[in-house]
């Protein structure tokens, strides 16, 4: 039987077991869904075993776990190690959903739910793959270790020691991030950067409690006036970063690399369209895309204080919080900008407020590759067979925190291999994946390993 | 049997029956608890009844719902109004408070629950003396009328149509407030005047939904930046209002008047301990009494948008909003200082934001009345001879939104006679009443009534 064959005789049961992925609630950044996270960790485990993957074990790292599993035929052979997460991002808002985020429905080509495109989706098509090349032919083209982790929404806080600690089990020729985004349903994208990522929150203390702002209103400093004090110090008014030195070590997009990134944009009037907005706003002096892939950024992603219920409280409130995080540049060293980022806030502080600025974990650099590593030429070879179309190049705004991780420790570039796209509500209410991305994801890994076999020079040559 | 006997007589089941009374969640903010505010309404009502008060009723008022109850001996005395609310405030931040908010507990002198102090425990003195009276001595020394409100903690958005349109059931020559405060438990105060209060609420909105920041960080407005960028613009660095106009008609205090308060203040060094706070803020040129009484206030007394969670969520978010209140200054226009903050918010709004400013219910002006009101002669003899001490004339910084409204559609004054402290955790966790209170106001209210039936004129005299 072809491979070809075989995918499509079990296609039904590849869906029925991505929706039963998908059910579990593993959201890792809260506590309460901890023992999902490890639930979904075992589903991963018993799926690669069932796909005829050897030495599959759960692995604990201090913090959510991994899970890795091998096939491993001749030591000579190149080995290839495919990354992917089984973690979700949190739901809220929930009344936005159209329907419940962890019970999955299937309209059409897409399929619904948290993490159903960012990653379940996307790391079930490489296990379905090796399984259909051993049911099939009976081995795999080149060594294959899986290595699954429970905790990329949270920037992976536990990985760095787990992967320093565990080089040997991970040794590779290549990563393969099964996590990742094609630009468009017609248009393949190899991404070649990602940009970092430093997260801190900042917290505001005025009086001991809640008081009454008929008693206390105009005598002491309300944490909301001093947090908004500091926030909005952070940006001018054209939504540049006023943080000294923040943009320091980033070094602008070369005149080429404008070019690239304009051929890969859309228009603005169709993205202000798609986003609902009606204007699209950023640093000054460079395009949406370019603010949304090589520039950094300063973003505020959730902020509280006070009395949020309905109607109005008359409250000079106790504390206000925000959560900062930054998608940094390549060449921008997180610790230095988390250093500036707090002298900032030292400076704005306000007569009768308390602040205290808390790291947050996973704390990674921004990641570059060569464009012409075979890995991308195996990728691209690939993509367009698929597509029927060329790859562009580019650098995605997002942050894989593996991807420097193991560059850094094991020495591997990464190469993305994944079929999300950006309308499919990624971080966002109804997040949904399309079922024709398992098909391009399953026939794509079989390609793919068969392209690394020829592409990547043997272990011993 | 004199009514002191019989209030000590019946003090336990007194104690027992406001328990009862804070017992019922009557929080007037939140929807859900529309039931609970119309059943603390029953309570007041049967209390009346049981109290002997004739024509007791619950009336609509398109909102909550008031309670009327009259003794009515002679149309040629004088006819004293006792107003006091039966609605309380939010309880959160729950996990602030020692006991349930709606499990009261007695501990020593003091009755624990939201509602304790403000203004339960309050309300029901006058009621007490009532019966008290009315079981001892079969009468009352001039005709009474009870008004008690369920809306007073959203400010009491219906009751100026409901005044309006039933003048002649509350028609009166003086109107008695069971909601206030006494500066402390050896100094008594009479407060001649209220701040008034305004509120609205801001909301940003930035794309359609929550977005994921890797793809669009850096791209669009973020909606809580511009929210921040609004809000920050509201103080300067000291503390004052920036708002074109806020101050127009706010007139200074008089050299007599600061005396006065300065007596009344207690040291910056025992308020800052009392608070916790590191210092005292708020607009330069005033003490903090004054700043607390008699200046104005731009308060943001509640703030969300985002990610709220635990952890960190890498969005743009969709939306953010703020609840901003005024506590107003005698002689400022409410809508004048309402149109001021919109024209202020509409100059700060940032490019791609969309901002709403949605006006809240229960605005009010200012209130003040005239030290030297028969009223006020009366309220200071009984409090001398509560406390053992001559009273202290004080404005109060709160807002009592029916000193307004009872003087321009009634024509009366209405003084104060209640007996919270400021350190009963009026609006904030873990409320308490004095029992010490209780005594006093049953006992308090007995002497007004028979003093105000000598210093007020007779009807028709």
């Amino acid at each position: 039987m072809e491979y070809q064959d075989y995918l499509t005789e079990h296609r039904d049961r590849f869906i029925d077991e991505l929706v039963e992925f998908i059910k579990i609630p593993s959201i890792s950044a809260q506590s309460e869904h901890e023992g999902d996270v490890y639930k979904a960790g075992e589903w991963v485990a018993e799926r690669l075993s069932k796909a005829g993957l050897h030495h599959v074990q759960i692995l604990p790292t201090g913090g959510h776990p991994v899970v890795y599993g091998d096939w491993i035929q001749d030591e000579n052979l190149p080995t290839v190690l495919i990354y992917g997460h089984f973690d979700v991002q949190p739901v809220d808002p929930l009344d936005l959903w159209d329907a419940p985020p962890f019970e999955p429905e299937i309209k059409g080509d897409r399929i619904s739910g948290r993490g159903a495109s960012d990653d379940k989706g996307n790391l079930l098509s490489p296990i379905v793959a090796v399984e259909a090349l051993l049911n099939t032919t009976g081995k795999l083209p080149v060594n294959v270790k899986f290595f699954a982790e429970g905790q990329e929404e949270i920037g992976s806080p536990q990985l760095p020691s787990f992967v320093a600690q565990n080089k040997n089990l991970l040794s590779c020729d290549l990563v393969v991030s099964a996590d990742g985004l094609q630009l468009a349903v017609d248009q393949p994208t190899i991404e070649i950067g990602y940009r970092g990522m430093m997260a801190l929150e900042i917290h505001v203390q005025g009086p001991s409690k809640d008081l009454h702002s008929g008693l206390y209103g105009g005598v002491v400093q309300n944490p909301i006036h001093a947090l908004t004090h500091i926030l909005a110090s952070f940006h001018d008014e054209n939504g540049r970063v006023t943080v000294n030195g923040f943009y320091d070590d980033v070094t602008a997009p070369s005149v080429e690399e404008r070019e690239q990134l304009a051929k890969l944009s859309v228009p603005d009037s169709e993205l202000k369209h798609h986003l609902q907005v009606d204007e699209l706003f950023g640093e000054p002096g460079y395009t949406a895309i370019e603010r949304g892939t090589v520039r950094p950024t300063l973003e505020i992603c959730g902020i509280d204080g006070g009395y949020q219920g309905e109607g109005i409280k008359g409250i000079v409130p106790a504390q206000a919080n925000a959560k900062l995080t930054c998608r940094l540049a390549a060449h921008q060293n997180p610790d230095k900008i988390r250093s500036a980022i707090k002298d900032h806030v030292k400076r704005c502080v306000l007569p009768g407020a308390r602040v205290d600025v808390t790291d947050k974990e996973g704390q990674v650099g921004a990641y570059l590759m060569p464009h012409d590593h075979p890995g991308n030429l195996a990728v691209k070879g690939v993509l367009k067979n698929l597509y029927g179309k060329d790859p562009l190049v580019s650098r995605c705004g997002g942050t894989i925190p593996v991807c420097s991780l193991f560059l850094e420790t094991l020495g591997v570039y990464t190469v993305g291999f994944a079929f999300s796209y950006e309308d499919e509500n990624l971080h966002s209410p109804n997040e949904f994946f399309r079922l024709d991305s398992m098909d391009k994801g399953q026939k794509g890994y079989v390609q793919l390993l068969e392209a690394l076999a020829v592409v990547l020079p043997a272990r011993n040559a």
